[in-house]
Protein backbone atom coordinates (compact mmCIF):
# COMPACT_ATOMS: atom_id res chain seq x y z
CA UNK A 1 0.00 0.00 0.00
CA UNK A 2 0.53 3.36 -0.34
CA UNK A 3 1.53 6.25 2.09
CA UNK A 4 -1.91 7.43 1.35
CA UNK A 5 -3.70 4.40 2.10
CA UNK A 6 -3.11 4.91 5.72
CA UNK A 7 -3.67 7.78 8.31
CA UNK A 8 -1.31 8.33 10.37
CA UNK A 9 -0.44 6.89 13.61
CA UNK A 10 0.00 9.04 16.02
CA UNK A 11 -0.07 9.28 20.00
CA UNK A 12 -3.71 10.46 20.23
CA UNK A 13 -4.90 7.63 17.55
CA UNK A 14 -2.76 4.67 19.58
CA UNK A 15 -5.20 2.97 22.26
CA UNK A 16 -3.96 2.78 25.61
CA UNK A 17 -4.81 -0.93 25.42
CA UNK A 18 -4.98 -3.93 23.56
CA UNK A 19 -3.37 -1.55 20.23
CA UNK A 20 -3.66 -5.18 18.10
CA UNK A 21 -7.32 -4.59 17.53
CA UNK A 22 -6.42 -0.78 15.84
CA UNK A 23 -5.88 -0.14 12.26
CA UNK A 24 -5.55 2.95 9.87
CA UNK A 25 -6.35 1.76 6.73
CA UNK A 26 -7.95 4.17 4.82
CA UNK A 27 -10.52 2.39 3.73
CA UNK A 28 -11.76 0.32 6.57
CA UNK A 29 -11.82 3.42 8.22
CA UNK A 30 -14.07 4.97 5.70
CA UNK A 31 -15.89 1.54 5.67
CA UNK A 32 -17.08 2.21 9.39
CA UNK A 33 -17.95 5.56 9.07
CA UNK A 34 -20.07 4.94 5.92
CA UNK A 35 -21.62 1.94 7.57
CA UNK A 36 -22.49 3.54 10.46
CA UNK A 37 -25.93 5.60 10.41
CA UNK A 38 -25.27 8.13 13.45
CA UNK A 39 -22.21 9.11 14.97
CA UNK A 40 -21.52 10.42 18.69
CA UNK A 41 -19.96 13.90 18.73
CA UNK A 42 -17.54 15.52 21.87
CA UNK A 43 -17.11 19.08 22.24
CA UNK A 44 -15.61 20.39 25.21
CA UNK A 45 -18.24 22.93 26.85
CA UNK A 46 -16.98 25.41 29.81
CA UNK A 47 -14.14 22.67 30.59
CA UNK A 48 -16.76 19.83 30.41
CA UNK A 49 -17.02 17.20 28.06
CA UNK A 50 -20.60 16.68 26.12
CA UNK A 51 -20.92 14.03 23.63
CA UNK A 52 -24.43 14.27 21.47
CA UNK A 53 -25.42 12.03 18.62
CA UNK A 54 -25.46 13.39 14.93
CA UNK A 55 -25.78 12.46 11.81
CA UNK A 56 -22.73 12.67 9.51
CA UNK A 57 -21.68 11.95 6.21
CA UNK A 58 -18.42 11.38 4.40
CA UNK A 59 -17.45 13.04 0.89
CA UNK A 60 -13.92 11.99 0.40
CA UNK A 61 -11.25 12.81 3.40
CA UNK A 62 -13.97 15.40 5.17
CA UNK A 63 -16.89 14.52 6.93
CA UNK A 64 -19.40 16.76 7.65
CA UNK A 65 -22.13 16.61 10.51
CA UNK A 66 -25.51 17.80 10.25
CA UNK A 67 -26.37 20.52 12.70
CA UNK A 68 -28.68 23.06 13.57
CA UNK A 69 -27.80 27.14 14.03
CA UNK A 70 -28.89 27.11 17.59
CA UNK A 71 -26.81 24.50 18.71
CA UNK A 72 -23.98 24.74 21.29
CA UNK A 73 -21.32 22.86 18.79
CA UNK A 74 -22.65 25.25 15.74
CA UNK A 75 -22.09 28.61 18.05
CA UNK A 76 -18.41 26.88 19.02
CA UNK A 77 -17.98 26.16 15.61
CA UNK A 78 -18.72 29.29 13.78
CA UNK A 79 -16.26 31.09 16.07
CA UNK A 80 -13.47 29.66 14.38
CA UNK A 81 -13.81 26.01 14.76
CA UNK A 82 -13.57 23.91 17.64
CA UNK A 83 -12.04 20.50 18.54
CA UNK A 84 -14.64 17.37 18.57
CA UNK A 85 -14.17 13.65 18.52
CA UNK A 86 -16.65 12.07 16.29
CA UNK A 87 -16.58 8.32 17.04
CA UNK A 88 -18.82 6.04 15.20
CA UNK A 89 -19.04 2.13 16.16
CA UNK A 90 -20.64 -0.81 14.84
CA UNK A 91 -21.83 -3.64 16.98
CA UNK A 92 -21.36 -7.21 15.44
CA UNK A 93 -21.64 -9.83 18.05
CA UNK A 94 -21.93 -10.26 21.91
CA UNK A 95 -18.79 -12.40 22.75
CA UNK A 96 -19.83 -14.98 25.49
CA UNK A 97 -16.61 -16.56 27.06
CA UNK A 98 -16.72 -19.44 29.63
CA UNK A 99 -14.98 -16.20 32.45
CA UNK A 100 -16.41 -13.25 32.97
CA UNK A 101 -13.76 -11.88 32.34
CA UNK A 102 -13.62 -12.37 28.96
CA UNK A 103 -16.36 -11.65 27.68
CA UNK A 104 -16.45 -8.84 25.03
CA UNK A 105 -18.10 -7.46 22.03
CA UNK A 106 -17.23 -7.51 18.35
CA UNK A 107 -17.35 -4.39 16.64
CA UNK A 108 -15.63 -2.02 14.80
CA UNK A 109 -15.04 1.83 16.14
CA UNK A 110 -13.93 4.50 14.23
CA UNK A 111 -12.40 7.46 15.95
CA UNK A 112 -11.75 10.80 14.11
CA UNK A 113 -10.03 13.71 16.00
CA UNK A 114 -10.06 17.02 14.58
CA UNK A 115 -11.14 20.87 14.05
CA UNK A 116 -15.10 21.25 13.09
CA UNK A 117 -15.33 24.25 10.97
CA UNK A 118 -18.65 25.84 10.35
CA UNK A 119 -19.22 25.16 6.47
CA UNK A 120 -20.82 28.89 4.70
CA UNK A 121 -20.38 28.48 1.16
CA UNK A 122 -24.08 27.57 -0.26
CA UNK A 123 -22.48 25.32 -2.88
CA UNK A 124 -20.57 23.11 -0.27
CA UNK A 125 -23.59 23.48 2.12
CA UNK A 126 -25.88 22.27 0.12
CA UNK A 127 -23.64 19.25 -1.36
CA UNK A 128 -23.00 18.38 1.88
CA UNK A 129 -26.69 17.58 2.61
CA UNK A 130 -27.83 15.89 -0.48
CA UNK A 131 -25.01 13.64 0.93
CA UNK A 132 -26.43 13.58 4.45
CA UNK A 133 -29.29 12.42 3.18
CA UNK A 134 -28.11 9.65 0.77
CA UNK A 135 -25.64 8.31 3.65
CA UNK A 136 -28.53 7.26 5.46
CA UNK A 137 -30.57 6.81 2.38
CA UNK A 138 -28.45 5.99 -0.95
CA UNK A 139 -30.83 7.03 -3.35
CA UNK A 140 -32.80 9.36 -1.06
CA UNK A 141 -31.96 12.92 -2.49
CA UNK A 142 -33.09 11.94 -5.76
CA UNK A 143 -36.56 10.93 -4.31
CA UNK A 144 -37.29 13.95 -2.34
CA UNK A 145 -37.37 17.49 -2.41
CA UNK A 146 -33.84 19.56 -2.03
CA UNK A 147 -33.97 22.48 0.52
CA UNK A 148 -34.52 25.88 -0.77
CA UNK A 149 -32.96 29.26 0.42
CA UNK A 150 -34.87 29.33 3.96
CA UNK A 151 -34.23 25.21 4.87
CA UNK A 152 -30.76 25.95 4.00
CA UNK A 153 -30.51 28.87 6.00
CA UNK A 154 -32.01 26.92 9.21
CA UNK A 155 -29.48 23.94 8.88
CA UNK A 156 -26.37 24.07 9.97
CA UNK A 157 -23.73 21.75 8.45
CA UNK A 158 -19.90 21.59 10.32
CA UNK A 159 -17.08 19.73 8.25
CA UNK A 160 -13.75 18.27 9.29
CA UNK A 161 -10.99 17.48 7.67
CA UNK A 162 -10.13 13.60 7.91
CA UNK A 163 -6.64 14.01 8.92
CA UNK A 164 -6.73 11.77 12.52
CA UNK A 165 -8.61 8.76 12.09
CA UNK A 166 -8.03 5.44 13.72
CA UNK A 167 -9.92 2.25 13.58
CA UNK A 168 -10.43 -0.04 16.59
CA UNK A 169 -11.99 -3.56 16.04
CA UNK A 170 -12.40 -7.28 17.54
CA UNK A 171 -14.31 -10.34 15.40
CA UNK A 172 -14.47 -13.99 16.26
CA UNK A 173 -14.94 -16.17 19.02
CA UNK A 174 -14.66 -16.15 22.56
CA UNK A 175 -10.67 -16.77 23.98
CA UNK A 176 -10.96 -18.29 27.30
CA UNK A 177 -7.99 -19.33 29.08
CA UNK A 178 -7.36 -23.00 28.15
CA UNK A 179 -7.72 -23.92 31.73
CA UNK A 180 -11.35 -23.04 31.20
CA UNK A 181 -12.30 -25.10 28.50
CA UNK A 182 -13.52 -28.09 30.53
CA UNK A 183 -15.80 -25.84 32.45
CA UNK A 184 -19.63 -26.83 32.19
CA UNK A 185 -20.59 -23.27 30.88
CA UNK A 186 -21.66 -22.29 26.99
CA UNK A 187 -19.48 -20.11 24.98
CA UNK A 188 -19.37 -18.77 21.92
CA UNK A 189 -20.94 -15.49 20.18
CA UNK A 190 -24.43 -14.12 19.57
CA UNK A 191 -24.32 -12.25 15.91
CA UNK A 192 -25.68 -8.31 16.04
CA UNK A 193 -26.26 -6.23 13.32
CA UNK A 194 -29.40 -3.48 12.66
CA UNK A 195 -32.86 -4.98 11.44
CA UNK A 196 -35.21 -2.94 9.25
CA UNK A 197 -38.81 -3.24 9.06
CA UNK A 198 -40.82 -3.38 6.21
CA UNK A 199 -41.73 0.65 5.41
CA UNK A 200 -44.38 2.60 6.89
CA UNK A 201 -45.72 4.78 4.81
CA UNK A 202 -47.56 8.28 5.71
CA UNK A 203 -51.29 7.83 5.84
CA UNK A 204 -51.25 10.88 3.41
CA UNK A 205 -49.18 10.34 0.81
CA UNK A 206 -50.26 12.24 -3.04
CA UNK A 207 -52.45 9.83 -5.23
CA UNK A 208 -50.35 7.20 -7.18
CA UNK A 209 -47.01 7.22 -5.43
CA UNK A 210 -45.71 4.29 -4.50
CA UNK A 211 -42.85 2.62 -2.38
CA UNK A 212 -39.41 3.73 -4.34
CA UNK A 213 -36.29 1.20 -4.54
CA UNK A 214 -34.59 3.11 -2.72
CA UNK A 215 -37.19 2.28 0.50
CA UNK A 216 -38.31 -1.69 -0.72
CA UNK A 217 -34.78 -2.69 -1.20
CA UNK A 218 -33.19 -0.75 1.85
CA UNK A 219 -30.35 -2.45 3.65
CA UNK A 220 -27.11 -1.58 5.38
CA UNK A 221 -24.26 -2.87 6.56
CA UNK A 222 -21.86 -6.36 6.19
CA UNK A 223 -23.44 -8.79 8.78
CA UNK A 224 -23.11 -12.12 8.09
CA UNK A 225 -25.51 -14.41 10.34
CA UNK A 226 -24.32 -17.41 8.87
CA UNK A 227 -28.01 -18.54 8.15
CA UNK A 228 -30.57 -18.47 5.47
CA UNK A 229 -32.92 -17.24 8.57
CA UNK A 230 -33.04 -13.43 9.50
CA UNK A 231 -32.30 -12.34 13.19
CA UNK A 232 -34.73 -12.34 15.82
CA UNK A 233 -35.96 -9.06 16.51
CA UNK A 234 -38.45 -8.25 19.31
CA UNK B 1 -45.63 11.93 40.26
CA UNK B 2 -43.17 12.77 43.13
CA UNK B 3 -40.20 14.94 43.54
CA UNK B 4 -37.92 11.93 43.25
CA UNK B 5 -39.82 10.27 40.27
CA UNK B 6 -37.57 12.99 37.70
CA UNK B 7 -33.81 14.17 37.13
CA UNK B 8 -33.65 17.98 37.57
CA UNK B 9 -34.03 19.72 35.10
CA UNK B 10 -30.79 22.29 34.69
CA UNK B 11 -29.05 24.21 31.76
CA UNK B 12 -26.90 21.51 31.25
CA UNK B 13 -29.29 19.15 30.51
CA UNK B 14 -31.88 21.47 28.97
CA UNK B 15 -31.31 21.12 25.00
CA UNK B 16 -30.35 24.22 23.20
CA UNK B 17 -32.89 23.19 20.72
CA UNK B 18 -36.29 21.08 20.34
CA UNK B 19 -36.81 20.92 23.98
CA UNK B 20 -40.25 19.36 23.71
CA UNK B 21 -38.40 16.17 22.79
CA UNK B 22 -36.54 16.30 26.33
CA UNK B 23 -37.67 14.78 29.43
CA UNK B 24 -36.32 13.80 32.68
CA UNK B 25 -38.75 10.96 33.89
CA UNK B 26 -36.67 8.78 35.85
CA UNK B 27 -37.96 5.68 34.47
CA UNK B 28 -38.01 6.79 30.58
CA UNK B 29 -34.02 7.83 31.32
CA UNK B 30 -33.60 4.16 33.01
CA UNK B 31 -34.61 2.06 30.31
CA UNK B 32 -33.22 3.37 27.68
CA UNK B 33 -29.76 3.34 29.74
CA UNK B 34 -30.76 -0.27 30.41
CA UNK B 35 -31.75 -1.30 26.59
CA UNK B 36 -28.22 -0.01 25.22
CA UNK B 37 -25.69 -2.64 24.99
CA UNK B 38 -23.08 0.54 24.75
CA UNK B 39 -22.68 3.89 25.64
CA UNK B 40 -20.52 6.51 24.52
CA UNK B 41 -18.28 8.15 27.21
CA UNK B 42 -17.14 11.58 26.76
CA UNK B 43 -13.67 12.87 28.66
CA UNK B 44 -11.29 15.96 28.38
CA UNK B 45 -7.72 15.04 28.26
CA UNK B 46 -5.82 18.04 27.24
CA UNK B 47 -8.28 20.21 26.81
CA UNK B 48 -9.35 18.34 23.73
CA UNK B 49 -12.54 15.81 23.35
CA UNK B 50 -12.16 12.16 23.42
CA UNK B 51 -15.32 9.84 23.19
CA UNK B 52 -14.85 6.12 23.18
CA UNK B 53 -17.53 3.45 23.30
CA UNK B 54 -17.78 1.61 26.82
CA UNK B 55 -20.37 -1.42 28.23
CA UNK B 56 -22.09 -0.24 30.94
CA UNK B 57 -24.47 -1.72 33.46
CA UNK B 58 -27.25 0.58 35.82
CA UNK B 59 -27.60 -0.06 39.20
CA UNK B 60 -30.26 1.78 40.96
CA UNK B 61 -29.28 5.32 40.40
CA UNK B 62 -25.29 4.47 39.81
CA UNK B 63 -24.16 4.19 36.74
CA UNK B 64 -20.79 1.84 36.22
CA UNK B 65 -18.62 1.69 32.99
CA UNK B 66 -16.41 -1.16 32.35
CA UNK B 67 -12.81 -0.17 31.53
CA UNK B 68 -9.52 -1.58 32.00
CA UNK B 69 -6.73 -0.60 34.25
CA UNK B 70 -4.29 1.07 31.74
CA UNK B 71 -7.08 3.85 30.14
CA UNK B 72 -6.59 7.04 30.00
CA UNK B 73 -10.18 7.43 31.24
CA UNK B 74 -9.09 4.89 34.45
CA UNK B 75 -6.31 7.19 35.16
CA UNK B 76 -7.79 10.51 35.08
CA UNK B 77 -10.76 8.63 37.46
CA UNK B 78 -8.76 7.35 39.43
CA UNK B 79 -6.65 10.71 40.60
CA UNK B 80 -10.07 12.55 42.46
CA UNK B 81 -12.49 11.52 39.57
CA UNK B 82 -12.85 13.07 36.51
CA UNK B 83 -16.00 15.22 34.83
CA UNK B 84 -17.34 12.45 31.97
CA UNK B 85 -20.52 12.50 29.82
CA UNK B 86 -22.16 9.36 28.95
CA UNK B 87 -24.46 9.19 26.01
CA UNK B 88 -26.65 6.46 25.15
CA UNK B 89 -28.61 5.93 21.92
CA UNK B 90 -31.09 3.32 20.72
CA UNK B 91 -32.34 4.12 16.94
CA UNK B 92 -35.94 3.28 16.16
CA UNK B 93 -36.42 4.71 12.67
CA UNK B 94 -35.56 6.36 9.46
CA UNK B 95 -37.89 9.23 8.75
CA UNK B 96 -38.27 10.14 5.27
CA UNK B 97 -39.79 13.08 4.94
CA UNK B 98 -41.19 14.22 0.94
CA UNK B 99 -38.43 17.60 1.84
CA UNK B 100 -34.92 16.49 2.33
CA UNK B 101 -35.31 19.57 5.21
CA UNK B 102 -37.74 17.10 7.38
CA UNK B 103 -35.44 14.16 7.03
CA UNK B 104 -35.16 12.53 11.05
CA UNK B 105 -34.97 9.70 12.59
CA UNK B 106 -36.27 8.28 15.55
CA UNK B 107 -34.30 7.52 18.49
CA UNK B 108 -34.31 7.53 22.16
CA UNK B 109 -30.97 8.83 23.78
CA UNK B 110 -29.80 9.49 27.27
CA UNK B 111 -27.28 11.91 28.07
CA UNK B 112 -25.64 11.52 31.54
CA UNK B 113 -23.17 14.21 32.97
CA UNK B 114 -21.21 13.29 36.30
CA UNK B 115 -18.09 12.89 37.92
CA UNK B 116 -16.05 9.18 37.12
CA UNK B 117 -14.45 7.68 39.97
CA UNK B 118 -12.68 4.07 40.46
CA UNK B 119 -14.32 1.95 42.18
CA UNK B 120 -11.81 0.13 44.94
CA UNK B 121 -14.05 -1.64 47.19
CA UNK B 122 -13.44 -5.13 46.26
CA UNK B 123 -17.47 -5.91 46.68
CA UNK B 124 -18.74 -3.13 44.75
CA UNK B 125 -16.32 -4.40 42.28
CA UNK B 126 -17.13 -7.67 42.11
CA UNK B 127 -21.13 -6.90 42.07
CA UNK B 128 -20.52 -4.15 39.85
CA UNK B 129 -18.66 -6.26 36.91
CA UNK B 130 -21.37 -9.07 37.72
CA UNK B 131 -24.10 -6.25 36.61
CA UNK B 132 -22.20 -5.62 33.27
CA UNK B 133 -22.65 -9.26 32.17
CA UNK B 134 -26.33 -9.34 33.34
CA UNK B 135 -26.47 -6.26 31.37
CA UNK B 136 -25.76 -7.30 28.24
CA UNK B 137 -26.85 -10.99 28.60
CA UNK B 138 -29.95 -11.28 31.31
CA UNK B 139 -28.88 -14.81 33.25
CA UNK B 140 -25.33 -14.61 31.72
CA UNK B 141 -23.36 -14.30 35.39
CA UNK B 142 -24.80 -16.88 36.26
CA UNK B 143 -23.77 -19.15 33.70
CA UNK B 144 -20.17 -18.33 33.36
CA UNK B 145 -17.16 -18.51 35.43
CA UNK B 146 -16.70 -15.64 37.92
CA UNK B 147 -13.50 -13.41 38.02
CA UNK B 148 -10.76 -14.32 40.57
CA UNK B 149 -8.62 -11.76 42.18
CA UNK B 150 -6.20 -11.79 39.14
CA UNK B 151 -8.78 -10.95 36.84
CA UNK B 152 -10.40 -8.55 38.93
CA UNK B 153 -7.38 -7.01 39.37
CA UNK B 154 -6.75 -6.14 35.76
CA UNK B 155 -10.52 -4.93 35.44
CA UNK B 156 -11.29 -1.38 36.29
CA UNK B 157 -14.83 -0.34 37.13
CA UNK B 158 -16.34 3.37 36.88
CA UNK B 159 -18.64 4.87 39.14
CA UNK B 160 -20.67 7.58 38.36
CA UNK B 161 -24.16 8.80 40.30
CA UNK B 162 -26.72 9.60 38.20
CA UNK B 163 -27.77 13.26 38.98
CA UNK B 164 -28.14 14.59 35.73
CA UNK B 165 -29.61 13.02 33.37
CA UNK B 166 -32.04 13.69 30.33
CA UNK B 167 -33.85 12.16 27.78
CA UNK B 168 -34.28 13.14 24.27
CA UNK B 169 -36.51 11.17 21.90
CA UNK B 170 -38.01 11.52 18.62
CA UNK B 171 -41.27 9.35 17.25
CA UNK B 172 -43.88 8.98 14.74
CA UNK B 173 -44.17 9.83 11.33
CA UNK B 174 -42.51 12.34 9.15
CA UNK B 175 -43.96 15.81 9.66
CA UNK B 176 -43.76 17.56 6.60
CA UNK B 177 -44.54 21.32 5.68
CA UNK B 178 -48.34 21.05 4.22
CA UNK B 179 -47.76 22.66 1.34
CA UNK B 180 -45.61 19.50 0.29
CA UNK B 181 -48.06 16.96 1.20
CA UNK B 182 -49.13 17.01 -2.73
CA UNK B 183 -45.39 16.55 -3.67
CA UNK B 184 -44.93 12.84 -5.68
CA UNK B 185 -42.34 11.43 -3.16
CA UNK B 186 -42.80 8.70 -0.79
CA UNK B 187 -42.77 9.60 3.13
CA UNK B 188 -42.66 7.29 5.92
CA UNK B 189 -40.73 5.27 8.41
CA UNK B 190 -38.20 2.69 8.07
CA UNK B 191 -37.94 0.93 10.77
CA UNK B 192 -34.61 0.31 13.07
CA UNK B 193 -33.99 -2.27 15.80
CA UNK B 194 -31.01 -4.46 16.96
CA UNK B 195 -31.45 -7.82 15.57
CA UNK B 196 -29.75 -11.02 16.51
CA UNK B 197 -28.63 -14.02 14.83
CA UNK B 198 -28.58 -17.79 15.60
CA UNK B 199 -25.86 -18.17 18.34
CA UNK B 200 -22.19 -19.30 17.18
CA UNK B 201 -20.99 -21.79 19.63
CA UNK B 202 -17.16 -21.72 20.33
CA UNK B 203 -15.69 -25.15 18.68
CA UNK B 204 -14.24 -26.83 21.38
CA UNK B 205 -17.53 -26.51 23.88
CA UNK B 206 -16.49 -29.39 26.66
CA UNK B 207 -18.99 -32.58 26.38
CA UNK B 208 -22.36 -32.10 27.40
CA UNK B 209 -22.66 -28.45 27.36
CA UNK B 210 -25.83 -27.09 25.55
CA UNK B 211 -27.16 -23.97 24.60
CA UNK B 212 -28.49 -21.94 27.79
CA UNK B 213 -32.06 -20.44 27.87
CA UNK B 214 -30.62 -16.73 28.52
CA UNK B 215 -28.68 -17.42 25.20
CA UNK B 216 -31.46 -19.40 23.35
CA UNK B 217 -34.05 -16.81 24.32
CA UNK B 218 -31.81 -13.94 24.17
CA UNK B 219 -33.96 -10.31 22.47
CA UNK B 220 -33.49 -6.81 23.27
CA UNK B 221 -35.38 -3.78 23.04
CA UNK B 222 -38.79 -2.90 22.64
CA UNK B 223 -39.01 -2.27 18.74
CA UNK B 224 -42.68 -3.00 17.33
CA UNK B 225 -41.79 -3.58 13.83
CA UNK B 226 -45.73 -3.59 13.73
CA UNK B 227 -45.77 -7.01 11.41
CA UNK B 228 -45.23 -10.45 12.33
CA UNK B 229 -42.43 -10.81 9.80
CA UNK B 230 -38.90 -9.93 11.15
CA UNK B 231 -37.05 -7.24 10.14
CA UNK B 232 -34.48 -7.90 7.13
CA UNK B 233 -30.92 -8.01 7.65
CA UNK B 234 -28.20 -8.39 5.31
Amino acid sequence: MSEQDTYPQGPRTTPTRLRERAGYAVDAVHAVLDEGLICHVGVVVDGEPVVLPTIHARVGRTLYLHTSTGSRLTRLAADGGVPVCVTVTLLDGLVLARSQFHHSMNYRSVVVRGRAELVTDPAEKSAALTAVVDHVVPGRADGSRPGDAKELAATAVLRIALEEASLKQRSGPPSDDDEDLALPYWAGVIPVALGFGPPRPATDLADGVVLPGHVAGYTRGTADFGSASPPRVE
